[in-house]
């Protein structure tokens, strides 16, 4: 059965935050079950492993080569995108196609030299990509780049993995609203509840809202900053029964 | 005493490569000590930490952030700076200076987004720097960007840190050869002996030449790539007595 690995459910700072003593930060260093890395994931399936996203710096020394099938970009923001610098470089016996949002900038140097990586053509919003063992529909986010949600389909699950965002474009919210009940929303909640929201990401109260107009099976929250994190060791109780925060390590069948 | 520690010797494909199987790469996976991260050092001083580019993606972990005195970068590619993008994140007490060659473009959003970093106006060549323990004097190098090399003067020692480079400058060469007599030259060997050079770096052919211009009381090796270092398995017994290959975590006292 298809499985989701949360590679990393952590913010651009990840927690530990480099200097931090606040209480979360304290917490991660002392276990590293606490520890939050850059948002991300794996989906195994029986073909292989697809990334979702690659913010992770050590991905060469936990996935094979011959394993990875593909990556999935949510945008290029280098917390999402900057494990790919090292792994570009690997011994090419055949490419690894990357589908990405429409971003004509990219990261860096990675579409100039892009070594193992084989760029795809930006797929349309909306528009059902099939691969084995799954499908891929690309959902336009509202961030500070050109940023898509992923809808994957297995033959008995449907999961958004939304991030990074701050609510849901309109067409977004409607294209969910009209098809069957998402199991499970993968959403960005990168703050504790604020007066303003925090530009790009959703707080703890606009993550909610969210998952009240899609109603999903299941909510997971992740792309989790350390002030949130050390939020949720108080207060945690007022979250709705189907909400969960994720954490590095979960590991979900789909 | 100052002490120079190497946190990474190897190219930017590292050693070992993802998904190389040669006998470089294979030792690499089975004896970590022979695993050869990006291309970087801790200089230490009473002071603290003055770290020499920043291609390794665990600083957060090995160093505290009080630790941290500054950063010294040759060149903007990503295996000498992709470190940064996380650190940058770290709860912010006091700026760390960033001392950089003249490079408008930088790395990705690392100017517009520098967090806890500040950057510095470029050290015009040749000139020479004061810092606490240490001088520091910037030297043009040969490479696909704007590269500085590092001539680091401690009370007892001079030293050369000259990545990354094909060759050398004419007038970095003269510069070097009328200075009192170089006491460690840290020096770009990316590759093995080849016919005709790579581009960008020294193979072992060009980098001896270096070697014999500048006659060093020591010469170390480094920025090496997997080939390079399954090369060194058999036929390192012709280099010159005071060439050695540099390895990660070696540390020299200046
Ligand atoms: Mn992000
Ligand atoms: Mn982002
Ligand atoms: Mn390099
Ligand atoms: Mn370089
Ligand atoms: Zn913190
Ligand atoms: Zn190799």
């Amino acid at each position: 059965m298809p499985e989701l690995e949360f590679l990393g459910t952590g913010d651009a700072g990840q927690v530990p935050r480099w200097g931090c003593d606040c209480g979360a930060c304290q917490r991660a260093r002392l276990d590293p079950a606490r520890k939050r890395r850059p948002c991300s994931a794996a989906l195994h399936t029986e073909e292989g492993t697809t990334l979702i996203d690659a913010g992770c710096t050590d991905l060469a020394e936990r996935f094979a080569f011959d394993d990875i099938r593909r990556v999935l970009l949510t945008h290029f923001h280098m917390d999402h995108v900057q494990g790919l610098f090292h792994l570009r470089w690997g011994q090419c016996r055949s490419k690894i196609p990357v589908y990405r949002p429409d971003d004509p900038k990219g990261a860096d140097d990675l579409y100039r030299h892009p070594g193992v990586f084989e760029f795809q053509p930006p797929c349309p919003a909306f528009e059902r990509q099939q691969f084995p063992g799954f499908n891929l529909t690309p959902l336009p986010l509202l961030h500070s780049r050109p940023t898509q949600g992923l809808l994957i389909e297995t033959p008995r699950t449907r999961l958004a993995w939304l991030t990074d965002t701050l609510g849901l474009p309109r067409v977004t919210q409607d294209f969910l609203q009209q098809q069957p009940r998402l199991d499970w929303l993968v959403l960005d909640c990168s703050e504790p509840p604020r007066q303003t929201p925090p530009r790009n990401h959703n707080d703890l109260t606009r993550a909610l809202h969210t998952h009240h107009l899609l109603t999903p099976g299941r909510t997971l929250l992740t792309h989790i900053g350390h002030e949130f994190d050390d939020w949720l060791e108080s207060d945690r109780g007022d979250l709705p029964a189907t909400v969960s925060i994720a954490r590095d390590g979960l590991r979900i069948s789909l």
